[in-house]
């Protein structure tokens, strides 16, 4: 096929940098259909592309003709309806993070997926982006081709400047699942058991516990932190360290200037995530693109590896809840 | 226009960078045409594109219907007579940069692309991606912006790894005029004169002055002093500082990970220029293209950009061959 | 009084260095005795200072009228016989860490040392010398002046090359017990509860769990992570990070120099942690030395101090042994 | 000898840097006396050190019966008659740098210190510390041990926040002179050619040419680059980069924290010179009083360096007054 026409359910922040990655960034593909509940904001966004429709119901946007493949980017209990209806319609579907918020839903979604995907590729994409990241892919690389020795401890940071909305279980089903995803694909291992902790939290966020301290333990023995921090003020900040037995390779923010000013040397952080994703976000994009012209398996995240991810963020709120440390988790067939 | 079907003329290693960005990253475009004086080199490289022709006739595809815009690849000596072969078949070229060995060469391009774009936007663009690069595009702005004051000077390196062929002259026609055409460019003054010095030269290198130390003054009075060694062995390092009244600004390597071995905690250098100004080359085409789209004036350097390069260029090997310390460069009308 | 006379108990690296330390960068000190089992290491340390005396007996060196001050340098399990021998001679002692190796011994002298001390400054000192470097000095004074807000979170990292002798207590008490010492002095509040963690162990380690993973509790509520890794091969790797409500501070590890060669640019770090903490150890016996002079308190960690640090050191062995998570540190009066 | 009793001269930021590292830093050691013009003053800064007499009059301490050494750190056109002095009294002095404003001056001081110190080690020192600094002394073992291979050119970089007396003269005999010290430290070979050229010059700088740029050339055909700019606002800034044929070694920052705040990450400079270099000022004096005590040569700058400096400096001078580009710089004997 020539030209994918990409249908974008949700108008909001990331369905609306989907759509202008894909028609800008990645040849072969043309924005035919915005859909948002929200009627003036999906007509805005189509307004960006030549031909593009608009529509407020997804299930129009996935049934026609026009459309031959959909990113899901709506609210996430909304994620689980489209992407059925999708995998009905035979048609490639790439799904934000997270695949969707409950386990039962992402069981459900994993089933259909693998009826669905039985002739062929799967239909279901994940958008975890971090596993196009340079930084990332980089460190699975170093810790592929052995010269940290084997790996022993993985230190992972994920901090950002202000959240207004949510609960303590948002930043782990929001945000954390970007580490229940990454981590074990960099480890090449999954995650066993899980511990949740309280670090003192800070005393300008009233609507959750933030900082959160999470523990995991993958099948090959590696103990990983994740440091969960929504509003550390200072900046939008992910640090990742693999720590081997011969050596340890970091992410290093990716800075291009730095300025001499007012008695500092300053490297500038992001005011959220897309500055330091935005590469990533296109990788993934053009990955995806690239996988459905070529007919072959997508090389995003599966359905299972969401559904992974979502047993792994489930297990950490139990041992949230319980407070009774470590807390196993339930290994998918 | 739908989709801009590209002719790429030289299949080395900047041709087949371009073509491979513009297929792989471009939307709207097709690599339609590759011409090598190498018959096999054009076949080969051809052969990676869909419906993608080849020949060892550059004329032949400036003539080509097939063709709506071509990138100049081939070897320095022949840019001119490509690019004048487009302006006559009124075809948009974007040409790696130099845009001309000589003076005189450039001086004819300009001449001839004021005629044919008479009526409407300028045909001919010139591959200086720095202008792209999001580092010095930074810089820029913190210029712009007031941040740094008044600029005084600017420090600008430029080192490779090793360079096998090529003399004096070439460090400054291939490698230095990078700089002439980016620091005008960032500070929005010409330069108006040029000072050739000798470092001691590398004891390693035999075939010409490596380093070399060149001094501009542009019209603002900034002086900019540009440090070029080719056969610098410890990496492909590309540095420059802009120092203010009130601030500096300074590029950063964009390393994506550090590793922790050995006694030591390193960033990798890349071996040539190619993965520093990936990035670059990318947004470069992509705004080339998008400008064809739109037919809107190209954002890259005018044919007048080139000219006034290459008189730097000619210049400095002036005050080289001359060693009498400043020499002015000619302006242009 | 003019100049104090230091008798240095231990001819080992740490007596070693002391002793040269306070000769060549102390002022008012005369290394005036050195004792050491093995008698040729007493005699050769000795004969590096000017009218040094030599011994086999650390309680004729305390009891000597040439000493009025003493160094404690030896095996850890003779600290607590000569702390209370120094105590006896009312001779003021400067006990390397950690003041003993069981709580029992420390309590011993925490009690000793309150009544000798009863009509004047303490006499006991302990050197846990981080408290005077630099770094920790100013990531203490970013706590106290706000700029980052309420302390929430601490990451301590402490990583050296090989270690060849040792258990994994001993990566607790002769190691971790620095983090023990500083990290309560940093935030100014006691640890309250301690967890110890198993990361994958280092397969080329045989001797101990290594790396080690230790979460301590303030009773401010902050949560502290220490990370110990005695065989880290890449180098001796000191870091702290805090991070407070309004931003974060962390130590950089103090190089001088970068060098660029072989694709990459380095960072050299230390072999061991002398060249890392010898402007500590400076800084540190040079203020003991001052307070001595002064007559003033020491405000080097005092024997409390030290005791603190052990009862922690125990309660991290009992929560590796028993396995059980959190294990509450008793406080002391 | 045990104790050297110091004379300072000059109660001025230096001698009063000078005063108290030596009594608080450097074992042996004692202020005697303080001379100052401004009466109030000398009896100020000799309060803070015990049995430390005032005076008004150089000449008085220098000939004092309770004085063994001297450190200048007077008025620099005050150095060569104290200097003298000294050498009359055949009393080691450490002459703050320069060691004479006019290159007249240096040379009687050379000719009076070869003679008076016929028989010895040689009486004057002068305070060049950077050739204490770790930093530099690190990139001459670089260069010394053959790890960047041979070294072609030098890059210095000077910068201060803000000098509010001067000349544009000033910049060159009491700044830049560091560099014209130290840079052929660092390449063991003198300088032999300056150039001095004018960037723009800061608007809001009036009372001198601030930047300045001066090219040195020495015997080995290293080019050398000095960037001075005392008005720089941003911070104390002090670079150095020695490039060779196989690599590159450069200082780095001497940052012990680094703080995240307020969307950067910010490395602070210091306000002057002070906490660059205070430990350079130790280990310079410390150096100075062993090579006292141990009657040996002393391993700080001589006159004839001193003399040095001074040349190049005045051909500078030159330079920068005829505009004539390259001036050779005369050699001593």
């Amino acid at each position: 096929m020539d030209t994918f026409r990409i249908g974008v359910i949700g108008a909001g922040i990331m369905g609306t940098d989907h759509a202008r990655i894909l028609h800008r960034d990645v040849p072969h593909t043309q924005i035919a259909m915005v859909a948002d509940v929200d009627d003036q904001r999906a007509r805005d966004l189509a307004a960006e592309f030549p031909d593009c429709a608009a529509t407020v119901d997804p299930h129009e946007l996935i049934a026609s003709d026009r459309v031959d493949a959909v990113v899901i980017a709506s609210s996430d209990p909304t994620h689980a309806e489209y992407v059925h209806a999708c995998l009905a319609a035979r048609k490639p579907a790439l799904c934000e993070k997270p695949l969707a918020p409950t386990v039962g839903e992402c069981e459900g979604i994993v089933a259909a997926d693998r009826e669905a995907s039985a002739a062929g590729p799967r239909l279901v994409s994940v958008g975890f982006m971090r596993r196009f990241d340079v930084g990332y892919t980089q460190i699975r690389g170093r810790i592929t081709d052995g010269s940290i020795g084997v790996p022993l401890m993985v230190h992972s940071v994920g901090r950002g400047v202000r959240t207004t909305v949510g609960t303590s279980e948002f930043s782990i089903t929001g945000s954390a699942i970007h580490d229940f995803d990454v981590i074990p694909w960099l480890l090449d291992s999954p995650v066993v058991e899980v511990s949740w902790l309280a670090p003192r939290s800070s005393p300008d966020v009233h609507d959750r516990q933030d900082p959160q301290f999470i523990l995991l333990r993958t099948a090959d023995g590696v103990l990983s932190t994740v440091d969960i921090f929504l509003n550390a003020v200072y900046g939008y900040d992910t640090r990742c360290e693999v720590v081997g037995s011969r050596g340890a390779v970091s992410l290093t923010e990716p800075v291009t200037v730095v300025t001499d000013a007012a008695l500092g040397r300053t490297m500038q952080y992001g005011q959220d995530w897309r500055p330091r994703f935005a590469d990533a976000y296109r990788r993934q994009d053009r990955a995806w693109v690239q996988s459905l012209c070529a007919g072959t398996a997508s090389p995003l995240a599966t359905s299972e590896d969401g559904l992974r991810a979502a047993l792994v963020a489930d297990t950490v709120i139990e041992s949230m809840r319980s407070g009774s440390g470590f807390v196993p988790v339930p290994s998918i067939t």
